[in-house]
């Protein structure tokens, strides 16, 4: 029998977690679930049989080496900042693990100790950072192989609202993940090159720089940039590319919305703003408008972005309730937190809601003379509150990764990223038979 | 006999030496100038028979001991963050010491030692800080000492071009002080309080929400506001004020054209550009346009920024060579490196230009019941490129504070900046009979 630590049982584990006690049967599995919170560790686990749920603070060396000890593998779902801590475990033990989050500095040192010992750390594995590595290369890796030269590539993902959910929210936009984030994506300059030439965006042009993608059967999206294409060119093996560029995809119209919270200064996460306790929605607004006691709120900002009256940013910004007196709730904050304690009022799931992903890639290339234009492009819908499309896109790459490599499937040692066929390939054929499958389209 | 040991012979301590020198015979002085280029302290001396030039390097221990140890006072020029190393060296030996700089947290520390060892470090005793310092403190303390109510107090200081030297440059300016700090300024949010509210302003919005001032005999300014207004609450005693708003003045047109840098990312410093040793003017503003071949760099820069062909902005940028495929001359660096690299080459002083400062205090307050507005104005130009106004008006502050320390008129003791009566009275009225006068004004 193999042994299997997951750590961490918050809601993006759900997929994963079902994933391993619905294989544990068949693959001869048992599967601790460990969290801060045992309830929660035991809803996921819904005392199945090969499953067991532990209280679990990793911050507390005694009880991580006892529970990391006992297995053989661990999918860390913490966040990304405490990875290396289970991971110096892992390594102490032999014991391989996975995880859905970019190889940190601390990470990638332990390169040499892990292959030394003869286990991997995979990295990287769930949506983006994750599906988006399996679904690039296995474009990128063709196309090289038949003698193609790669002139362009884009890539955009987007974790959205369900057409469904959509209706009568003018933004058709919900946090389907980590709202912070969200509130803070771009901060800092983007960088990217354009058939040749490097080109940079700072934040405050971010967001009207926007450029439209079409999937078939779901419409239009917008993307905007990332904040730095540029590391991929090593990650893929794109060195020399003309044109490369990655970004996030939003339902058109959002990004001109957003952009103005961007140009009032209200995503600014680097000071503490006064009298946040007795501030309400409007006056939060009011705070970075001129002073002017005659003139209403509305109209100061209209004025200053050069709004219609009946703009639809404008009706994006009253129906999240920015210009009615309602008390914020929060005693304090920087502007960046102020406005995701607002957003997440009309932003926060509700248990009716269905989430959905969008991945979309665009390659060009030169093959005997003649350019192709090559798209690939991924929706996922959730299917309910706690299967979200994110909880699916997340966790089953992670537990098919997990079981090719208790299977002896996945024979890479070290620190990895899932960038080659030999974790691609099976990870990929493996979710198309979930629902999880790439369309692609040559013109 | 009083021996002085001044470090630093740059361009800004020329007025200080002078004043030392001059002074010397009639206050038994000896001033000896120390700077890492033995030719600049030389030059300063110019062989005077109370002056000495020696070299200086303040991070070696031995020397900077030497020096100092044989002095009564000690004026450092150095850059604000070497301030702290010859301030302990000043304690060690209990010599007071004065700068032109901000009270640094390492200086801040030192206050108790230096009370107890019974001398004075004397701070932000330059032009800004330092003649604001007294000039606001000066017009504060009188309206308080009457029994008034303080409702608003701005503050604007400018670094400017002498009306004689604007002509033929669309800017009507040029770099008279530090060209990184003018590059950099205003990153990071603005604060500060209007009719009793707080108000933010993102950089990226900063120089479009500038206001005008009229000075007279001078003409109309504009100015924009520094980072943070908000400490000068405590500084000036004005906890509890409904508006106070300090900035930075410069000529009508400027902050308009200076906001195409910033929305284009050009003042960013937080990463290197890729290929700059390469790049033209031309190819550095194309970096942050979006790609087109057909478009000439002119037209896309127009329509990302809204501007006309024959708007004043577009002239300034014209007038600074921006368009033109002059190589930039640098290896490497980031947006504002290459940005104040090609500024330079227009924006540098010449021999034949004069500098001009202008400061601008505005106060409104209330006694028995009548409301007065108060401005007090002061405009200082430069006699020649040696003898400046920055020179006049940051050198003799210094060098009056010199001369009340050692002749025992000014007896406050340990960290100390100059906003009490003790320094501002005699500091003002000597800078008042040097030509260095505020002209008040009520109404």
């Amino acid at each position: 029998m193999k042994k299997i630590l997951v750590i961490g049982a918050g809601r993006s584990s759900h997929t994963l977690i079902k994933y391993l006690l619905e294989h544990a049967q068949e693959e001869d599995w048992h599967v601790t679930v460990g969290d801060m919170d045992l309830a929660l560790a035991q809803e996921k686990v819904k005392g199945h049989s090969r499953g067991e749920a532990v209280h679990f603070d990793v911050t507390d060396p005694k009880s991580r080496e006892r529970e990391i000890q006992k297995v053989d593998l661990v999918v860390s779902m913490l966040p990304a900042r405490f990875h290396h801590i289970p991971a110096k475990t892992c390594l102490q033990y032999s014991i391989p693990m996975v995880t859905a989050s970019y190889v940190s500095p601390e990470i990638k040192e332990m390169d040499e100790e892990a292959k030394n010992k003869g286990i991997i750390l995979l990295n990287e594995m769930g949506l983006d950072p994750g599906l988006d590595h399996l679904s690039a290369m296995y474009m990128i890796d063709r196309v090289k192989n038949a003698g193609g030269t790669i002139k362009c590539f884009e890539s955009f993902t987007g974790g959205l609202l369900a057409p469904v959910s959509e209706k009568g929210n003018p933004w058709k936009y919900k946090f389907t993940w980590n709202p912070r984030n969200v509130v803070l994506a771009g901060q800092g300059a983007v960088k990217f090159i354009q058939e040749g030439r490097y080109k940079y965006i700072p934040y405050h042009r971010l967001f009207r720089r926007s450029e439209v993608i079409e999937v078939e059967g779901y419409g239009r999206f917008e993307g905007y940039a990332n904040r730095d294409s540029l590391k991929y060119l090593d990650v893929y093996g794109l060195r020399g590319i003309p044109t490369i560029y990655r970004g996030t995809l939003r339902r058109p119209g959002f990004s001109r919305a957003w952009n103005i919270f961007v140009q009032l200064g209200a995503t600014d996460d680097s000071y503490m703003m006064e009298g946040v306790e007795q501030m309400t929605h409007r006056q939060f607004i009011n705070s970075f408008l001129s002073y002017n006691p005659h003139d209403s709120v509305e109209l100061k900002l209209m004025h200053y972005m050069h709004l219609d009256q009946d703009s639809d940013v404008m009706e994006k910004l009253e129906w999240l309730g920015m210009f009615e007196d309602t008390p914020i709730g929060l005693k304090e904050g920087t502007p960046a937190q102020v406005l995701q304690h607002i957003l997440e009022k009309k932003w926060a799931l509700t248990e009716e809601d269905k989430d959905m992903i969008v991945m979309w890639h665009k390659l060009i290339y030169e093959l005997d003379g003649k350019e192709t234009f090559l798209t690939s492009s991924l929706v996922v819908e959730g299917d309910d509150h706690q299967n979200t499309a994110m909880a699916k896109t997340v966790g089953l790459p992670l537990a098919i990764a997990t079981k090719l490599i208790l299977n002896g499937k996945l024979k890479l040692k070290g620190v990895q990223y899932p960038t080659s066929p030999e974790i691609y390939h099976p990870v990929l054929e493996e979710l198309k038979k979930a629902g999880i499958n790439f369309v692609e389209k040559e013109q």
